[in-house]
C-alpha cells in the first residue's frame, strides 16, 4: 500500500518558514570529558530546519534517524556532520540543533580533598547556513556571591547566596567546559562544592567573606579573563543572584560586543 | 439530536475509583485578605471525586461548572459548599478540592519602613467524605537563614542563604494567613523582603548575624510556637534551605504528631 | 549614621555591563481589559538598565521603588514612562522591562454558549535606548492542533493534541491581546475551551477533523493574517505541538521579516 | 586547630525531628538495566533521617559521603545497604531516600521496526525504621488517550491526546520496570513512540482509534493486570490526561487498598 506523503505537497501560500522540526527530545548521549574521555548524559534536544516556501511540511521522523546515527558520539566535529545530515536529508538550505545536557565533573573539597561530583548545565547551539557553521557553546555554573554592599555597611556578617552563571561563546578552537568553569569559580566570591567537611565549609565561608562581589564584579571579572583567552571569538556572561534577602534575583550581563563601550 | 452518556454506561470491571476528575485548571479567583477584606488572585486548581465501581467515566464538565459558580469567593465556608455540590452534581461519595494562589502582603522594611509586596504561596486541600469534612491550609514563606555551623567556626562571616519554610495546618477555627505568615518570619534567622533600603539591608544583614539557624532549629522554634496556638488541631512544618555553598538544599520536617517523641 | 554607598565607587575596571538589574520579581499588577476595563492579575518582571563602565554597581532597590509607582497601571503608555524613570533615577542610557503575566478571557461553548474563562499568558518587552523605545508583546495561546497526515493515511481517526501558539508582534498603534488571539484560533485546528458540554464537545471534535493542520500550516495561515492587519510592523509566530504519538513536540516558526525569503 | 562540632550541641527544644537531610542532590548513578545489564542515568535524589529530640542538628556532609560510596550501583539491594549506612553514620532510627532518575528502553516502530529510544520517570523510594524497609518503585510512562465520549458522539474523527501514567508499586520480588511499562502500553489507547515512519503513524492512529479510553478506563485495566501479578503486593495508577479540547488535564487514580471497594 502506497501513503500519500502530504507533507511533500505543493504550498501555494508562498511562505517561507525559518525554523521547522522538533523539540523537547529527550534522548541519551555521550560528549567528551577532559579527564575521562567521554561522559554518558542525557540531552534536551530541539532540531529544526528551514522549509521551503512551496513545501507544505518537513518530515519529522528524519530529524529522529538523523539523531539515531549521532547520539552516542556529540562533539563539535559530529554537530557539523548532524547539521549536514539534517540539510541533504530534509532539503533545507539551514539546519540548527540545540542540545542541553548535565556534565558532571568531580571536584575536591579545599582543604580535606574530599571528593564529590557537582553539575553543569551545558548547552551546545550551533546553526549551519549552507556551507557555513555558527556554533555555540553554554554552560552553567553554580557560585557563591557575598554582597559588598552589605559587608561594607553591617558591624558584622554579609548576606551571601547561590547565584548562577551562565557563559556563552564562540571559539576558534576547542575550548574545555572544564576550562570555562575554572575562570568562573575562580572569579566568584567561592565555588560550590557538593561535599565539605568542617574544615572546608570554614575556608569557604571565609574566602567568600574575603571576596565579596556584586554580580555586576562577578560579570567584569569574568568578561576581562575570558577576554584573554586567544580562543575565544566572542562571549557573553550572565550572572543571576538568588538574593538571600529578598525573594527576587539580581542580575548582570556583560557581552564582548560591548566590553568597552 | 440526543448525545449518548458514555460516562454513564454500566461499568462491568467492578473497580472501585477514589480519585476522578480535573487537574491543572487555571483560574482566576478572590480570596479573604485580612488587611483589604478581598484579594483577587490566580489559581491552579484540582478537583476530584470518586466514582464508584459500575460507572464507566466522571463527568469531567460539571467540575467546572461547580468552580463557576464559586471562584469568586474562596473561602472555608464556600469551600465546603463546593465540596458539597461536588458530591451531589457526581454522585459521589467523597470530593476533593486542592486550590493553590500567590497570595501578596504588603510589608514594611525594617528600618526605612519602605513599603513593597512579597509574595506566599497558599494551597486550601479540602476533602469531604459523606458529611465529614477534612481542611488542610498550606503557606510557603520566603525566609532567610544563616548556619550556626559556619558562624561558629569561621572567624568572619557566615554562609546564608533564601530559603523556603511550608507550614499545612489543620485548625478549629479560621486563622488569617499572616498570622502563621508572621510566626514564620520571626523564627527565622531574618525575614525577607522586596525593597529594602540600605538601613534596612544594615539591619537585616546583622539580624541573621545575630540568629544563626540550621534548618533543624527554624524547624523546631516555629513547631513550638505552632504548639501554642489553640485554634490549631494539627500542622506540619517544613524547611528547604537554598544553601549557598552547596547546589542542593538542606531539609528540615517536624509534626504535631511525633513532636516530642 | 552615614551608610557608604558601595555601588556608587569608582570602577577601574572599564568594562560597560548592557544590562543589570531585577529578575523574577512577583508583582500583582492591572492591566487593561478589552471587556471590563481593567484586569487584576500577577506578573514575573524583570528590569535592567545598562551601567557606564566607571561605575561599580546599579542601585536594585530603585528599581522596586519605580515599580510600586506603576504595577496598578500596566499598559503601553505607563510602560514608557516607567523605562523613563528608571533611566532617570538610575543614571542609564538604556532601560529594560519584561512583565509576563497570565490573562484571562471569559470564553463561550460554541454551541451551548456555556461559559468559563481561559488562561493566555502575555509579556509586554521594552526596551528605551536614549529616547528611543522598542515595545514587543507576546501573547501565548493554547489551541487543538489535528495531524494532516495522520488523517490522510489513516482508514480511520486521526492523531490530535494541544499545541502551544506563540505570537509575538510590534505595532504601531495600539492592539488588543483579544484580537491577536482572535487571529490565531481561527487559524487552529480548533479552539480551546475550558468548559465544554456534550453538543460543544462533538462540535470541536468533528471541526478539528475537518480541519487537519500541520503546525507549518498554523505557522503560515496565522501569518498570512497577520500580515494583513495594517497596525502590525512586525511579528513572529511560533506553534509548538504536544504530539500525542510522541513524548517531544513539533515545532514551526515564521517570521515578517523573511515571510515570503 | 579543633573546629567545634555545633550540630552535636545538647538541645534542650525537646522537639524529635522526622526528616532531615538533603534535597535536590543532582548526581551521575547506575542503575539496572533489563536488556544491558546495566544503565548509566542522572539522578535527583533525597536523603533523610530522623533527629532524636535531643541533638541540635544532623551532618548534611555525611549523607553525600554515603552516597559517594553507592552511586554507581543503585538497586533494591544496595538501597538497603544505603539506608542502613544513613542510620549508622547518623545515629538515626529512621533513614530513607527518595531517587528520581530518567530510564531510557529502545522500542521498536510497531510495523517499520525503526528503533529509538523513550524515556520513563522512575523513582525508588525506600525508608528504613529500625529494621524494618519499605520499598516503593514508581514509573511514569507517556501513552497515548483516545476519548470513547468524543469518538461516540462524532460523525467522523476523536479527539485524543498525550497522557502520563504513574504507577507506584511495591512488590514481594524484583520486578522491572519494562514488565510495568508492557503492562502499561498495553492497556492505554496506543503506545507512544519516539520515531514512527509513515506506516507507524497509520498503525498507532488507527490502535487509537479502535481503542478509545477514558482515564477512568485506562486505571482500571491496569489496576486488573497488576492485580493478576503475584510479586505485586501493593500498588497505585494514575493516569493524567493532557486533554487536546482544554487547557487542564482530565486524571483518575486507583489503588490496590480500596479495588473493589
Amino acid at each position: 500500500m502506497i501513503l500519500r506523503d502530504v507533507q511533500n505537497e505543493y504550498d501555494e501560500r508562498n511562505v517561507y518558514l525559518k525554523r521547522v522540526g522538533v523539540k523537547g527530545v529527550r534522548y541519551p548521549i555521550v560528549v567528551l570529558d577532559k579527564v575521562n574521555h567521554s561522559q554518558p548524559t542525557i540531552a534536551t534536544i530541539n532540531m529544526f530546519v528551514d522549509l521551503p516556501k512551496n513545501y507544505r511540511g518537513t518530515h519529522m521522523s528524519r530529524f529522529i534517524e538523523v539523531l539515531n546515527e549521532f547520539h552516542l558520539e556529540i562533539n563539535p566535529k559530529k554537530i557539523r556532520e548532524i547539521l549536514k545530515r539534517l540539510k541533504d536529508v530534509l532539503n533545507a538550505q539551514r539546519s540548527v540543533i540545540e542540545i542541553t545536557f548535565p556534565y558532571f565533573i568531580k571536584k575536591e573539597a579545599p582543604i580535606t580533598k574530599s571528593e564529590s561530583y557537582l553539575e553543569y548545565n551545558c548547552t551546545f547551539e550551533a546553526e549551519m547556513i549552507d556551507e557555513h557553521l555558527e556554533f555555540f557553546t553554554s554552560v552553567s555554573i553554580p557560585i557563591h556571591t557575598l554582597c559588598p554592599c552589605s559587608k561594607e555597611i553591617s558591624e558584622r556578617g554579609a548576606h551571601n547566596q547561590r547565584a548562577m552563571c551562565n557563559v556563552t561563546f564562540e571559539s576558534k578552537e576547542m575550548i574545555w567546559i572544564e576550562d570555562i568553569i575554572k575562570i568562573v569559580e575562580s572569579n566568584s566570591s567561592a565555588p560550590i562544592y557538593t561535599l565539605l567537611k568542617r574544615p572546608d565549609e570554614k575556608y569557604v565561608t571565609e574566602l567568600a567573606y574575603d571576596n565579596p562581589k556584586f554580580v555586576e564584579d562577578v560579570a567584569r571579572d569574568i568578561a576581562l579573563e575570558l577576554k584573554k583567552c586567544d580562543k575565544i571569538k566572542w562571549y557573553k556572561v550572565e550572572i543571576e543572584s538568588f538574593e538571600s534577602i529578598h525573594a527576587h534575583n539580581a542580575y548582570a550581563c556583560v557581552s564582548s560586543d560591548e566590553l568597552h563601550a
